[in-house]
């Protein structure tokens, strides 16, 4: 069912956590080869990157953030953070992003799984947000729709973002991690389904893909913790950024997927130590799943970037005062999207190749 | 985390639609013996059931729905909508419901799947409909909420209603089956999860199980077809049902869960025989999914037998002009809600053992 792509019309961002990226480049070397990637250094990284031979790559720094956005700006793209500068200097139109700890995973079968080609066919086979299927993705290959499944709705809707998800370490918060501190999933669950409109998910950055031209701008680095780190989960960043986009394509009436393809996810960090700084993402989430669940966005709000800007809107008003990360994450949604349009990535397409 | 639940509060519920169960009863027997079957013969059929020794059951026929409903409701009770007169006699707390044409499935290691086990596994466990959890079920052994996963969601609410899937012969409509008359289904997606409140989905009859002091009375038959056939795919009032229990459900705050446990399905029916059939439950799909999407209960409808009865007079309302199916089945909903009151199955208990 998949519309055939051209290899030219994605690209693969990685933001660099750590300085050598050997074994992840060289286990991701058969899926990756094919395509441009983007690289983008965690500003706060000092080391050199160690990058090894034979792809087609730009590798974007410090210095390179600094002048496309300032200095003053360059806050923005810190930590895991630092992946949104790929999507933004990005010209094509999908983009798949895999967090530097992750190598590709074996289905139950053994086989290595090709999780570009999957994110590509999830995104290129449309998604049905309006009523559920019971046999998952009704494009796959030996699916369909069930009886009774509104034939009105079989065309579905176009795709704007597929998530897929981890085996070996889960992505648990870290007082999960702690407590579970040697649990690890084996469970491979061979499906991919679609959200259902009106329900949000706590979209992990771990490993997903979008169609950059549809919902670019609401992949926005907004919710930064006082005390982020650089363990995964030491981080919100991604978790917010999620709920903006669901509800932006709730709005819009795009699909957003989850499930299939896995990527093994390799240990980071020491849980114990991440305890303390995240009780704050914990906390802030008892306040932030209410606001997205009821926020509303206005008629007129017809493109992601005005969609953005309305609910950046709303979070200032609704949590600006609870806490100064909210008021933050408002400024720096904005930012985001003043951003997008004056470095060009506008969903205008005006200086998209 | 299951509660252990005891064998005498569950009845199997089986609607007898062809004479011969010897094969069917036999291959189920190393889950089904424990417990207490209803079996309830489809008052069409006119030749005696054979049934194989040794279990715990009660037989209920023609004579028996006459007796307790009345000859001029018995008709609520003909064709797959039999098994409805064994939940109106049922005194147990859960009911699990088969069709006869499904076997024990194996799971991808060849292990036989106990599909009861599974059943009250999910409906002993909580529901999470709320948020949507993308490591599937989050009470499944070796899985956990994921991060960004509200803690205050995390205790989820009763689960009133588990529906199992289907390998081999899928659960199409007779277009599909027609179309695709070769195709079996051989996915076996390994994960149970909780639908998510506000999205509507089409429940199969097929291999379900609830609680039927919870949501009892919302499994109501009542969408009949004119040319309502002996197949499956000739059928919409579980369909219908289902719709009606997940808005209930969504209402008053309870789950309702999908995926495991498979049953095997062998092949009945020619369904080329059966599209002229089946056409009309298709077309009547495009007017009752925007009606159950739309519909809202008033806040004062506390009970399951309440909301049906809002449903119905919703129905009656919005649908009962399109097609006189639509003000039968409003009609029926309230026959059913009255028997379920007079036969002494009401949520309120008071008769229940």
């Amino acid at each position: 069912m998949s519309l055939a792509i051209k290899d030219d019309e994605v690209d693969i961002v990685i933001g660099a956590l750590r300085s050598d990226l050997t074994t992840f480049m060289n286990e991701w070397r058969p899926m990756f080869s094919r395509f441009h990637l983007i690289i983008v250094k965690d500003p706060d990284l000092k080391e050199e990157l160690k990058i090894p031979e034979g792809f087609n790559l730009d590798v974007y720094g410090k210095p390179d953030i600094d002048q496309v956005v300032g200095s003053s700006t360059s806050i923005l793209f810190s930590g895991y953070s630092c992946r949104y500068f790929g999507y933004l200097v990005s010209r094509k139109k999908y983009i798949i992003s895999v967090d530097d700890d992750c190598l590709p995973a074996r289905d139950p079968k053994g086989f290595l799984v090709d999780a570009v080609a999957q994110h590509i066919s999830n995104l290129t086979n449309p998604a049905t947000p309006f009523f559920f299927n019971t046999l998952y993705d009704p494009y796959a290959e030996g699916a369909d729709f069930v009886r009774g499944y509104p034939f009105s709705l079989r065309g579905g809707v176009k795709c704007a973002l597929s998530c897929g998800l981890w085996l070996n370490l889960a992505d648990h918060d870290a007082p999960t991690q702690a407590l579970k501190a040697r649990q690890r999933n084996s469970r491979y669950v061979d499906a991919v389904m679609t959200v259902p409109a009106g329900s949000l998910i706590p979209i992990s950055g771990i490993n997903i893909a979008f169609e950059r031209e549809a919902v670019g701008p609401a992949l926005v680095p907004a919710l930064k913790l006082a005390g982020e780190g650089k363990c995964r989960w030491e981080t919100m960043e991604d978790i917010w950024s999620g709920l903006c986009v669901k509800v932006v394509c709730d709005h819009l009436g795009l699909g957003v997927k989850t499930g299939l393809p896995y990527i093994w996810r390799t240990d980071r960090g020491d849980p114990i130590a991440s305890l303390k700084k995240e009780w704050e993402g914990v906390k802030l989430m008892e306040e932030v799943i209410p606001f997205f669940q009821s926020v509303r966005l206005p008629r007129e709000a017809t493109t992601v970037e005005e969609c953005i800007v309305e609910v950046a809107k709303a979070v200032k008003e609704r949590l600006g005062s609870m806490d100064p990360v909210f008021a933050r994450a408002a400024k720096a949604m904005l930012d985001w999207i003043k951003l997008w349009q004056s470095v060009g990535s506008s969903s205008s397409r005006s200086s998209a190749v």
